[in-house]
This record gives structure tokens, sequence and C-alpha cells, in this order.
């Protein structure tokens, strides 16, 4: 299979419009996921599309060796909104080549880092006729929203996705050319909440300044929600944070670049987190309190002079070792319920969640990828704890009790979630590359 | 012209969509300003629409005699946006008559109480023939924009417009049946802040942490700009605050029920404003800074995890004697660039600007009102500052030298700027008469 029909097919890939939180693509999902299948079929694979209470998810298989090692490969088909539409230079789902990027929703995040893979056991088996180990791909629909079918689906499934190590390439290289070894992944929890007031939008004029404002409210609990040196100002959020190793600052001091690249990439001129941290550690290491998105009253052109009936706030909180989620948002929700003005109601609605994952980049499994990344990109790798969030790695670890490899194949500037995401078409083409030489260096260990 | 030729006529001048903030409006508004002249034309008035810089204005005139006064009637044909659509009963450009009101956007703010004047005057012609005083009409299409053109429009045409005494109905009744004179007005300003952040929206996950919140940022703004205890928080922005008169403070002791009426309106349990003051003291005679719009970031279905590149607030301030508008913008602006987070920068777009109006209820014009208000709703008047804005109100006596007399005819839970705007029947069909009443009161004055 050469490079062209490699990314011919990752451009089919992209055009599906697999977004898990959206309802109306529903069928889209089902579609992109029933392909996955075909294609799985086509390249020599046992491939099946389960269902689950939300989108299915694509297992496909090669070998069942009892001598061999079995290397799941974990991949997400369904990727974020790609709102607001207005910024994509081309559009999010027709997939286009501009000076060595392929730009689509999901190019890095997470179709052409899984497909990298599902390329590289294709190509083995086409010219070598069988691989140095079992594998088995398990690229589920619901990464996007948190996973919530995925654990149970697992649970059930326990016999076919038993394995020895998981490999996820769901990451970034911190660098063009720098093997990444991510060995840490903050996780995740979500609240929406909402400050509702009067029955209706009321003149401004006729009631401001005895009626409570709800977009008031909503933005003092979020201004709430910081101290003035960037420290998360809910009481008890950090009693449970693991403080940072000292082999891991060694580890950082060695990567070159990254607050330069961290500016460059975000388009900032100045950085501003948590007092007493480095940015490298603000956000591989240190958890967050972040607003999503906000919202109330008028919108529009011009000027309306309402006094808004309510007004909402969606907030993420990353999380690192050992903050519970659910702890999390029961010291959230009392701190927004005390924090509330008078004169307004609050109603909170919890999301999704996932813990954080830490592994250890020595062991046999972790030295066997880190030689693999090294022999493709000829450069010493490094080690990170990355700032995203894949709450089912946690899961991984204690279902399986394996090791988890998380090899980066994205570029820092991938724009992953947000408008313009690319995929560098030479990570793509030494991911392919990467999986061949990986398993090998598996199945020889 | 009995009720029900009365209730035609209103019915489709309710049904020109004139959202005069809305250029795709700009048809609706001529096409409401030539109806307007049309009909004027056909009650017996001399009527124009003059084009301005902005939407046009409709002069109607009956009489020159120079031996009677002039009564100037001013009013507007421009409505408030009537967005949020869905919360809508019935559509806002579709009057729908149910239990004693007519709901429809512009009902009483301010169709529904300028045509009761023109009505009036209609009616008085076709049944006398002639009319106790000269009476010019002046209506406007930019009140719900801050009548930019308006002001130049009244110097180039002093001489069209020149009166004795000014008449407004663009307020409200405190109470069904209790006339009410509006001897007061706050003025307003406006100013809309953006707060830029990175070149686009960030995953949050791979930023968050070490680049400032555009949306974060615009909370803590908006929560910078009060204290606890309900007071603006801008320096200055009090200083040259016109205290409340002990004569006021005796008249509003006299209004019965403004604080259940306004909790009920609202739809509220509980009121706040400012520590120190009563609710119709809040509202009529104390400056407020209020948020009527705000957004950033994914405000759709489900969740997305960005971190958004930029947020936005719309502000505006109600003013009371002796603010100056530009004056407190310059505070407010002060203020914010102050209170700016690192990392993210501020962009400010100033808006319209009125100062806030005080007449005098004791002149004779004045008593001229009370009495025919007296005579038409059989109840002392009440005398009250009303918390809305009418800019155009403070130009009047500085470019006419002339009293001006608010005399509302809107009740108190008409919805105005809100969904479901209505208006009482029967304060329309006394608003026919209170006019005819108090021209007669005038021309034998």
């Amino acid at each position: 299979m050469g490079a062209s029909e490699s990314l011919t097919i990752l451009n089919k890939f992209l055009q599906f419009p697999s977004i898990s939180t959206q309802p109306e693509h529903k069928g889209d999902m089902l579609a992109c996921a029933e392909w996955l299948k075909g294609c799985c079929e086509d390249w020599g694979l046992d491939a099946e599309v389960y269902p689950t209470e939300g989108h299915p998810v694509v297992v496909a298989r090669y070998g069942n060796d009892l001598d061999k090692k079995t290397v799941l490969i974990y991949g997400h088909y369904d990727v974020q909104p790609p709102e607001p539409l207005e910024e994509w230079e081309t559009p999010p789902f027709e997939p286009s080549e501009r000076e060595g990027r392929i730009y689509a929703r999901g190019s890095s995040d997470n179709k052409g880092q899984i497909l990298a893979h599902l390329l590289g056991v294709a190509q083995a088996l086409k010219e070598e006729g069988s691989l140095p180990v079992n594998v088995v791909f398990l690229i589920e629909g619901e990464e996007e929203i948190g996973s919530p079918s995925l654990e149970k689906f697992m649970e059930a499934h326990r016999e076919i996705l038993r394995c020895d190590v998981i490999v996820i390439s769901d990451t970034e290289m911190v660098a063009p050319g720098v093997p990444t070894v991510t060995y840490g992944l903050r996780g995740i929890t979500a609240l929406e909440f909402k400050v509702t007031g009067p029955s209706h939008d009321l003149h401004s004029g006729s009631y401001g300044g005895a009626v409570m404002n709800p977009a008031t409210a909503v933005a003092r609990l979020i201004a709430s929600l910081h101290d003035g040196e960037g420290r998360v100002a809910v009481p008890g959020f950090y009693e449970d944070v693991r403080p940072i190793q000292d082999w891991e600052k060694e580890a950082q001091a060695q990567i070159e670049g990254f607050e330069d690249d961290l500016k460059k990439t975000a388009g900032v001129d100045t950085l501003f987190g948590e007092k007493g941290f480095s940015p490298i550690e603000q956000i591989g290491a240190r958890p967050t309190a972040e607003v999503n998105g906000m919202g109330g009253g008028y919108q529009g052109e011009g000027t309306k002079t309402v006094l808004p009936k309510s007004a909402f706030a969606k907030l993420t909180f990353r999380l690192v070792p050992d903050q519970d989620p659910e702890k999390i948002l029961d010291l959230v929700e009392a701190h927004l319920r005390t924090h509330l003005p008078k004169g307004v109601a609050l109603e909170v609605e919890r999301g999704h969640s996932g813990k954080a994952f830490l592994g250890d980049p020595q062991t046999p499994y972790g030295q066997s990828a880190v030689r693999a990344m090294e022999k493709v990109f000829p450069h010493p790798a490094v080690f990170i704890r990355a700032g995203g969030s894949i709450p089912i790695v946690d899961s991984f670890q204690h279902i399986f009790g394996v090791d988890v490899l998380l090899l980066g194949l994205a570029n820092s500037d991938c724009l992953a979630h947000a408008p313009n995401e690319n995929f560098l078409i030479e990570n793509f083409m030494q991911g392919i590359r990467l999986n061949q030489v990986l398993l090998r260096e598996i199945g020889e260990d």
C-alpha cells in the first residue's frame, strides 16, 4: 500500500461527520463504524461492529496464537463538533491537503493516528502475510463525550479483548521529529450550571437596580473559581493532588522550547497560570477549572436592554492523580451554592468524568516503545505528562492490569478541538512505520 | 371611530416588524413610516416622512393658529428585537387578543401608546371638526437604538416643531387605573467589550492551566462591576449623582404595593439592590450597571472542551441626574482596563447614550396633565421617577425649553422588551380619551 493509497483512505475516513455529542449525527456515526469494519475485513482482519447504549464500538482482530503476545490498540472514530464553522479555511469534513498537512476535523484527533496503526498492520499483512504479535483494535465512538459505554463493553467482552499491553496514539509530539512518550494524562470532570431569576427577560430600565441579574450572577460564580494567582479557589480542590516527583522535574527540564512552542501554537504573547509552577507542570501535573462556554441575554447585533431571565456556564475541570471526579464535583457544587447571590436560583447538571492516568515509562513494554520510537524518529525520546484526558485509560489499567503506552503522533500545532485541525502527513506516514517497528519490538522481546 | 375600528388600526400598526437595530428590517421601517403618514392624512393631518441618516421620522400636524397653544406629541414606531422567539405564546408580529390585552412586540412600547394619541386627535377632528390646540406629532424610528438622528433633525426643523409643551406616553402606570405622572427618567449609556486571547479556540486539556481563558476574564470583569452590597464598584461612578429630594420620598411613600407589584411582574421572590435604598428608589433614582448579554465559547448541546479565543459582554448603565454618560464610560473603561487579567487583550466599543431627565410636575402644564389624567382615571395621580430611559427627553428640554409631560398608559406587566409584550385594551381606549381631555385642558388653560 503506497502513500497515495493511504492518504485516499484517510480522506474517506475524515469525510464522515462523526460528531458523537450531536444527536443528529447518529446515522453518520454508524456509517463510519460500518465503513471501518469493511476496511478491516479488506485488510484481512476479523471485524465486528458492536452496538452499545450509545454509539457502536468497532473491534478488529488479527491472530490468536497463544505463543505470541497480544497488543490491544485503542482509538476512536468520533470527533469534536466543528463549530465555529466560519473559522475553517476549508470545510471541516472535506479534507484538504496544504503544505504537508491534511486539514479536517478529526485529522489528528484521532482518525489519522488510529488509521496509521490500522494501515501499519494492513501493510505488514500484505507484505509479510503475518504479524509478530496478535493484535486487537478497539475503536470506540464516544471518546469525545467521555466514553460512557466503553467500560461496560470491556467488562462484557473481557475475553476477546484480553491483551498483554495496550497502545494508544491519541497524544501529541512535543516537537516535529521528537519521539514523545506520554506517561501521564489529566482526568476530567464536567459541570454545567444555569442561574435563573425573573420569569422572563425584564426591561433593564424598569427593573434594573432592584432585581438580581442572572448574567451577573453567572459571572460572579465563574470569577469565584480562581484566586488572583491562578489557583482554583474551590475549598478542598487541591486536597488529594499528588505532588510532582523529582525525576519528572528532571525529565521535563530536558524538553527544549516547550514554553515558546506553547505560546506560538496558542497564539498568545503571555502565559498565565498557577503561581509556583512552570507551564509544563501547569498543563501536565496541576488541575484546572475552565469555562468552555457561557451565555446569557442578547448576543445579536446592536443593543437589547434586557435583564435576562437566565444565564449559564459550561465548566470542565482537568484533574490529576489522586483527585476523584465525583468529590471534585461535590466541592464545586457546594462552592457555587455558597457564592450564589441572593435573588436567583442555581441549577447544576453534572457531566462526564474520568480519572487521571499515570503510567511508568520504565517497564519492559515502555522500553520497547522507546526503542521503536527512536528507530522511527531519530532523536532521543522525551517523557511528558499531557494536559488532555483520555478517561478510558484509567479503566484500561484497572480492567486489564497491563501497561498502557501512549505514543503520540499528532503535531503540537494540530489544533485538536479547534477550527483548522490538521495532521502532518509526515507524522501519518511515520506512524504507519512506527506500528510495524513497535509490533516487532514487542514480538521479539 | 369605534373601538373595533381603533383595534383594527392598532393590529395593522403592530404587524410591521419595525426593528430599528436589525439592518435587515430597513425596508420594514420605511414601510411602517409611510403607512403612518397615510393614516395621518386620512385623519385630516398634514403628514410627511423625513429621511434621516438612519430611519425616517414622521411628522404630522394639525392647525397653525397663533392664538392657540401648540402641543408636540412624541412617540416612536420602532420596536425592540423580539428574540427569544420561542418564548412567545403567539408570534410577535401577529397581534393576538387574549383576556383584554393585545399581545405583540411594540404593543405598549410604543405603538399602542402613540396610536392612542393619534386616534384621540382623529376622533376629535371627526366629531368636532377642530381641536382646541395646534398639534404636532413627532414619531421617530430610532428610539430603541438611542435616537441617534433625532436631535439633529429637531435642530434642522425647529420651526415646524415649535411648541408650548411636549406630551409623551411611553411609560407605565404603577397599577391599573392609577394615573401616573412620570417626572423623571433615567439616562443610559452602553458599552460592549470583548476579551481576546489565543489566536483560535484551544484544546482545554493541552493548554488549560497555562493560558488565560477569555471567558473567565470577561466573567471577572463583569464581577468587578459591583460590590457585595449592590453598589457599582467603578471608582467615581456615584460622584455626580444628585440626591433624592424629601418631597420625592414623601410622594413615593404614598404609592401602594410597588414592591409586591415589582416582584409579581418580574416573577421573582426576592428583590436585590443597592443597600440603603428602597426598590422604588433603586429603580427610579439610583444608577445601575447591567449585563444585557454575554457570550463566549461553546453554547450548543453537550460539551466541547475548548478554551475559547474570545468572549464578550454587552453592558448598559442607567444614569441619574447629574451623571454625564461620556464621563461614566471613561470611568468604566478605565476600571475594566485596571481589572483585566494578564495574558488577554480588551476591546471596548461605546454605544448610544442619553442623559437622565428630571421635570417638575408642579408647573401649570403639569397641573393640566394631572387634571386630565384624574378625569380619565378616577384615582389620585401618583408621581414617580421611572427606571427606563427616553434619551431624547433631555434634548427636548434643552432644544425647546418647554415642559415635557410623561403620561404613561402602559400596564406595569406589559413585558416591554420581553417576549409576550402586551397592552391592556382598556388602557388603549382610555388613552384615546386622555388625549382629548388633555388637549382640552391645555387649550382652556
